[in-house]
């Protein structure tokens, strides 16, 4: 069952991804690919890494004509631009997977509250389905028209986290979240905070309060639960490319050893392709997922202190971004949800 | 007023560092460095940096004549090496500054719990003085014979909250505590794990029950608070060679702003040479502090959800380690305590 | 159709490598991995990022009953080691891909000059085909027992070199090739000169008179001029995991222009699905190649001094080593000779 | 002797590094630094690592009427600025250390050649002097109104060659000189090219043919050969920030051993204190000198093939700019020479 997708918006680090991905995928055939900047020329100028793939030329980033050719669009264009594009993708009959977080947030209110302007395409936010197949949202995902693929940040968390507030296991009031990022989730613009020279030796907090991937979270987690959750969300910027891991430190409502927890958490996702939790005594490394749509669990219980603490590795590009989206994209079009993610990590 | 000293265990990072920042003292003049796997060799073999100092040779590490002919003895010697050596070393009238974990609990009880080893020179742990001049020790470190330098973790974290528990401020349960350090804390040992390939990328948390340096943050936080304090505290290795940075999340007990958090931090470190706390607003870098003896502390409150945020950055071979044992050196010789401590940070 | 295959030696990087390609290849299957160190230990022990084959489980490197079970038998063992269990390995009617030196150069007396000991297993040099199809030896490799593949210097240097050696389009006597390798290139061991904190910021030359490899492009590209050629030969160390970048120096015989040494690269590789050739003025970056089995190769003429440039790009593990490895088994079988080598590189 | 200095141009990393290095100078006083983009900002804002310089204010870049304050003046403003503001700074009583190219070349033609413009101060080509003192320029330095600092490449590659070109020991028609430079050379610009994730695991060349340090290397070596020389030069672009390793290839006129070119180099700079030349058998690592203003090299040769190698290591933005400039500043200061350099390496 063959397919066309597009992509919107395919200069930056999850547009590369994408393409990597969607190139060597069994049933997916990418259509076009646009960029406002590079229009005209081929993408394996944009991308040297994809000089394989000289056929690939970009539009422009206004031609929606061209989602006439395409089954599933994959927006990946800027937050606070997607909002703008999405529904002229929509009403040309395409399915759309927008990787921006314009239509995460169900709450125009809150939309507002964090990103500091209206959502100019509101009426979507009840139909946009948060694209965390793992959450137990696969059927929702399944059956819809259009999918917000989820935050980096908020899959490594969401992931760590679901299982323990679905068993209403946790304290809510007690989440603390100390996340860790690859650089590349800055994006490929030119800023001097992001040069090799900056960053390389040079570990930092960032945002540390009220980044925007908060929002995100809180709702999935509050969701869950069954009530308000609040989380402190810290950020930092990692001395490396890819990858992202999250420490959350939670307080137990349950009485549990620290290899129930492992097990609560490995049960979980027993039947979950792209989710492993690591036995009691190992930690994951972000190394351990790089280029995989894998995500890698482990939890550490502290007896004297009584914290529990759940951690999680992803490839932010992948998993956090461009994998899931391929893997909702194969949950749409009915295909084997592994399909195209299959490679194995790149280590070292 | 120019004096000698001597270096035992000198092959190590810490020994390599003691050596860059003795070797440039105003007053201190290195009399001799020890080696036990390189005696006999020029130290400007194991270190090529230090070819300026051809004069070096390494000495056998038993060489303990060799104090006779030091005013300070620095121990970079392992963990559960050193207090085999320092009784030795202070019986022939040398004041000592131990770099290792052997000398900073002052409960043998404890040691024996955290180190899984009686310690063979328990008569010396009352004596002993904790060598964190900021935390209200600086008298203390000038009389003694024996000071424990004290651990990069414990540096980061102690430097980070020793205001908030000195005035009360923050609730004593709920200290987590997440720290990040480059691989040079790990040492100069030949290990899988500290391989270029296995680190660069491979962000990852380890030891996260049970690092060895809890109790030694324990100890001094509860001194501090002047009651009972446990942590969570949780290391992570970061894929860059220098550095730390600790996140501490604390609960107030106090109702201040953001501000006054920050000022209640930078007016406690008024008259410290070698702490700053940033602006509100501002985060600090690790690279911000290579190559220096300065900490570099920042807050950030979270008033959606309570927490208050404490960051601190110090280069944990310097500050964490070599420097500040330079620093107690000052102290305890009555020179300036910034003697040889004024280079500024290396960035890029 | 189906094969089976084995690796002797499965958990050194490359071994890892064949892994990480074999698992997800079309046709092969893995049918068992040894470590002699690991052995009864699931190899996602030895390679966490291989925690999605657990049922991977390490066997004794000397269990060469194993052989029964394949149809290829890949030996990544040491240099020196490899001659030893090849022939009983071909005597239990495997083939053979040998990973290791042992079998590249075809002169015993060579091998005894520059690795120092007698060949013990000098009948087969004859024999073993060394395992660049791009060097026209396609045919010869899809009728070996047993495959020396190359070295992954060998391998970056003789794809630049090759057609112009061919057609005698350069001066022979004046070759200088500045090769420049990530650390993985230097394996697993843990030695101090490949830990992080030596490799990080420390670009250095090594074995900068008399690296083994050079026997083994000498020998190739005599080959292909018809005539001895010596080269100049230098290695350099860079600071990141994979990659070989080989700078190559020849004095032109032919008074082409700089766009037709261009195309007579081009040319030379029109059919060859793994070696690509830059349009003039791009220059090739060994991100550009990561974890795919592509080697991409520029030139620069300079007018003035008139010297030709060509330079290459490899991933050291992949074109270099396993990868390659994979690419002789495909054409051993007479399978698509790109069967399991289709990733895209891993940007960035 | 204390004296004034300005730094014009602050901004950027060898702007910052002058800071770094003056701050702590003996004898110079920094009396003003200026940045036409942060005008009125504190320099501690665009270097958080100078935070202990709160009372360096940046300047409007042409407030030269800042020039009456100081002795001597750094001009760190880019290339083609640089020559725009000299002669206005020498008018004004100023000695200038101008760390641009514009004043390197003494022949207008040339220099319109390679930068491809005019120059708009010609006059003073002749005055400038090169400011490279080991290359036997330290009396003319001494006496000069106007300073041309050497570029980064140049310095490495002619404290190489130098002493084998003024002994007419090598072939002047086999010069190919095969560079790395850390990132940190590109400068702080925000640039694509020069962001984190494109350079991490990606090495590559860049202005492979006409980069503009060529011409500059060939007029010293011509002067040092007293005939004219070419050279190959090849630029490459390291992942690391800092440092630079030249490996030059030579054809030997002289009939010598290693050991004999060895030491002619070491007995040439028996006298320098920046330059060090290893034993036979060594090599240099760029991390063997970083932050100092040092120069190491070492050689081989090859007797197979009759190449002779000399490599050399400096970190660039010291002994490659900031370091080699105040240098220049104490011979014009009268002080010695080494004031305010002294700084051993910072490794790891």
């Amino acid at each position: 069952m063959t397919f066309d997708v597009g992509i919107f918006g395919a200069s930056g680090y999850t547009g590369g991804e994408l393409v990597r991905l969607l190139a060597r995928h069994p049933e997916a055939r990418i259509a076009f690919v646009t960029s406002e900047r590079h229009a005209g020329r081929p993408l394996s100028e944009v991308f040297p890494h994809l000089g394989l793939l000289p056929e690939l030329i970009c539009r422009p980033l206004t031609d929606f004509t061209a989602s006439a050719e395409c089954d599933v669009a994959f927006c990946a264009l800027p937050h606070l631009t997607s909002m703008d594009a999405v529904p002229e993708l929509l009403e040309r009959g395409m399915r759309v997977v927008d990787l921006s977080a314009d239509f995460r947030l169900h709450d125009a209110a809150q939309f507002r509250q964090w990103y500091g302007e209206d959502h100019r395409a509101a009426d979507l936010l009840d139909e946009a389905v948060y694209g965390l197949p793992e959450l137990g949202l696969r059927e929702e995902i399944r059956q819809a028209r259009l999918i917000a693929n989820p935050g980096c940040y908020p899959t490594s968390i969401l992931l760590a986290l679901a299982p323990l507030l679905k068993e209403n296991a946790v304290e809510l009031s007690s989440l603390v979240i100390d996340s860790k990022s690859g650089v590349s989730g800055a994006g490929r613009s030119a800023v001097q905070g992001s040069l090799y020279a900056e960053v390389a030796e040079g570990f930092r907090a960032y945002k540390s309060v009220g980044h925007r991937h908060t929002p995100e979270i809180e709702q999935e987690l509050s969701r869950l639960a069954g009530a308000p959750v609040q989380v402190r969300f810290a950020p930092h910027l990692l001395p490396q490319s890819r990858g992202i891991l999250s420490t959350c430190y939670v307080r137990p409502r349950l009485p549990l050893m620290e290899k129930e927890w492992r097990d609560l958490l490995a049960s979980h996702y027993q039947d979950e392709p792209f989710v492993r939790v690591l036995p009691v005594g190992q930690f994951p490394s972000t190394l351990q997922v790089r280029g995989s749509n894998h995500a890698v669990l482990s939890v550490a219980l502290d007896e004297r202190t009584g914290w529990l603490m759940v951690m999680s590795v992803i490839d932010n590009l992948v998993k956090g971004a461009s994998g899931q989206a391929v893997q909702n994209m194969n949950l749409l079009m009915g295909v084997d949800e592994s399909a195209g993610l299959e490679q194995l990590p790149l280590f070292p």
